[in-house]
């Protein structure tokens, strides 16, 4: 049965946390390993919107912290599906702050996570298509396609390696 | 006042922890954000032990999973610093699941992160360099030189976009 | 120094969350707990982004869990503020569940909250205006001021019983 | 089989919690949502001693917040069925704070929850009677059947709407 | 300024606690850290409504887990001081689970912990004495000091050692 | 089927932890309960991976905690089996603070646990013997059986009161 394609936006979601004290470290700014969690969640959550599978973490592209974050503010998390490959598919996910006092806010990361579509035994299966419509889309799907190459070639070295 | 250089070997940490059912999803996988996670603390701690400073995440470059993990396992966490710069040294955490059932043990992702020295006001401060003294040490500092270099062209893309 | 009036839809705020399986009972369905405590967080990053001060929660009125939601599931929480008294706002938060493998949405509950605009010593300070431009935007004001009233009168009674 | 008939005093319950940092705000007062969560759970457990069996959140009247509650506090909370309806009961939590240092406790809320039996299929079940034996059980009955018969309007208008 | 005595009913704690999925191991029973953690916060609340200062923990004597609780059930905590000491005091921890389908309920573990009175400074500071008024309170605090001694022998040893 | 014999330094863990806001009191220290919990974990792991099943606590000697540990510090907790019984071992624990600023390193806590082997069904399974070899190491085992006994006293007379 063919799978039906989807648009990026009818997956695309918006997350709002705001930082707790055990999220932080003891000078008040958010550890980056609660950033990374929230991204892990965000990004799976636009991927299950878009396969209706479970699914598993496969990778994540660097990330970079461009401003620290204190709890009491909020952290927006952007999720949206850029690329389907076979069994798997790519998400972008856009980290910002909001300080609850001022309301100023802050791009604090970008993050390119990619996830798998497996059934309940485990096993791979196929995800619905994209529908890439627009010249922006098209390129960020390109993009995603070279991510996955230079992906692929680092998992063979590495496990060559381990 | 300079500071001391220190080995590799004198801030090298093992840390491990047993997988509770909060840290999985349905099926029983630990969720990628979780090992992203530990993957933050235990390479906070071996830069904590390289510098003796407060730190912030700054990066952490590309990570895959090749495995998963299952609630009831064991992760492995093995964090050495592998070069220091000016105010920040990079640090290579190679995470590994014990199965508590049989022993069986699996490398499942190495990560390279980069954390920044701060005092307490937040302002960053100079890190204590690293006795780098055989071959193969030089060899994982040039590459760190390196991955810094694509870090920083990647970051000034990111403010110059954001 | 007067407060700027601002119109509900800058304020208003969407969460999602995933149940992880410690929200849930033995049975995999989420605590009512679990949902109140998303329910007061979604509310007050709503009044947050009204006020921009710090809060307390006053009161919630009734709230009914129409369906039951298992881990695994999304939980959605759309936020909007209803009415600004003098140092306290009222904010309706509605209450959606996703199932993960099909998309299935129901609504699961309706609630409003009151929150209190409090400065760093406690102090109840003034609340910006709220702009009410539409019919259907007084209405729910109206309502507001009702259940207000309402809330004083017990509020009275509990004070004098407890 | 008829269910053994039950005394309200058999299943009242008193909780004590000590407030932890993470159920805080960053100005150390405990959050609505936690206080909430407490008063779901010492609800469940008067109702699960009344009926020995699962049971499921229905609904919430009306909370308010009179007094706030600070990190390192104790929190107390004392629920008591109230009334039995067919397959569902209702349930009074008092909270109280006491402060640590110098033993000052303040009645800070007080809550109706209903709870509804279901076994492990999900199915509603009959509750035990409670018995009701002095005036004033009588008359907290009486306004627990009152509360319902509103709670049952506002559930008709809420599934109506939504 | 003299400490006024205070009897050990006047401080005696019970504590309730629903078991949820992740305060146990794959099996669904409860961990034993999960119920020590339990035990420590017990025993405190119950020392600081005897001393009503700030307390940390200084010992726990041996204590053992003679029957196992699963996820679902509840952990009873009775806690009494049993002899105060000049700055310090001995409390008595009983663990009990009661099923919570069918109201069982058995003893799984006494403790006794001791905790020291502590200024804001972490200075030691002296507490109320315990008025020891029947036969049995007395049995009770003979045998306290019994186990002091025994427990600052132990620690002249460690410190020894260590 | 006889169980291979294994050494101690086979099974030896240890284990690294940052102290987290939520782990510690008002004042910055690391509760009891904490510790405690960390403890039984690491004696857990050790014993898992000595006898590769599942495993109950079924004691913890007592414990002191010699210096408190802050906020922001790191944990350090090595375990060791001791000796093996017939269905259940006993490991030692012990717990080391280390600055994180400094790098000053505190033994904290010596813990004895004891852990019985369970099939899946929790039935006592027989574990692995463990290889005494050294004159320490038959010294330590001694000290295992002596404190067994006693333990195993005190449960009669706790099974003989309860």
């Amino acid at each position: 049965m063919a799978l039906t394609p989807k648009r990026a936006t009818e997956s695309a979601t918006e997350m709002v946390q705001m930082v707790l004290p055990n999220d932080a470290n003891p000078l008040g700014f958010v550890l980056g390993g609660t950033v990374m969690h929230l991204i892990d969640i965000a990004g799976a959550i636009a991927c299950h919107r878009h396969t209706r599978t479970l699914l598993v973490t496969a990778a994540v592209d660097d990330l970079q912290f461009l401003h620290s974050i204190k709890v009491g503010d909020l952290i927006i998390l952007q999720s949206r599906v850029t690329c389907v490959f076979t069994t798997s598919l790519e998400v972008q996910v856009d980290v910002f702050s909001e300080e609850t006092l001022t309301g100023t806010r802050r791009m604090t990361s970008t993050a390119f996570l990619t996830f798998v579509a497996i059934d309940k035994d485990g096993a791979k299966i196929p995800v619905a298509p994209l529908l890439v419509e627009t010249e922006e889309e098209r390129r960020v799907c390109d993009e995603a396609h070279r991510r996955r190459e230079e992906r692929l070639q680092r998992r063979d070295m590495a496990k060559a390696e381990g």
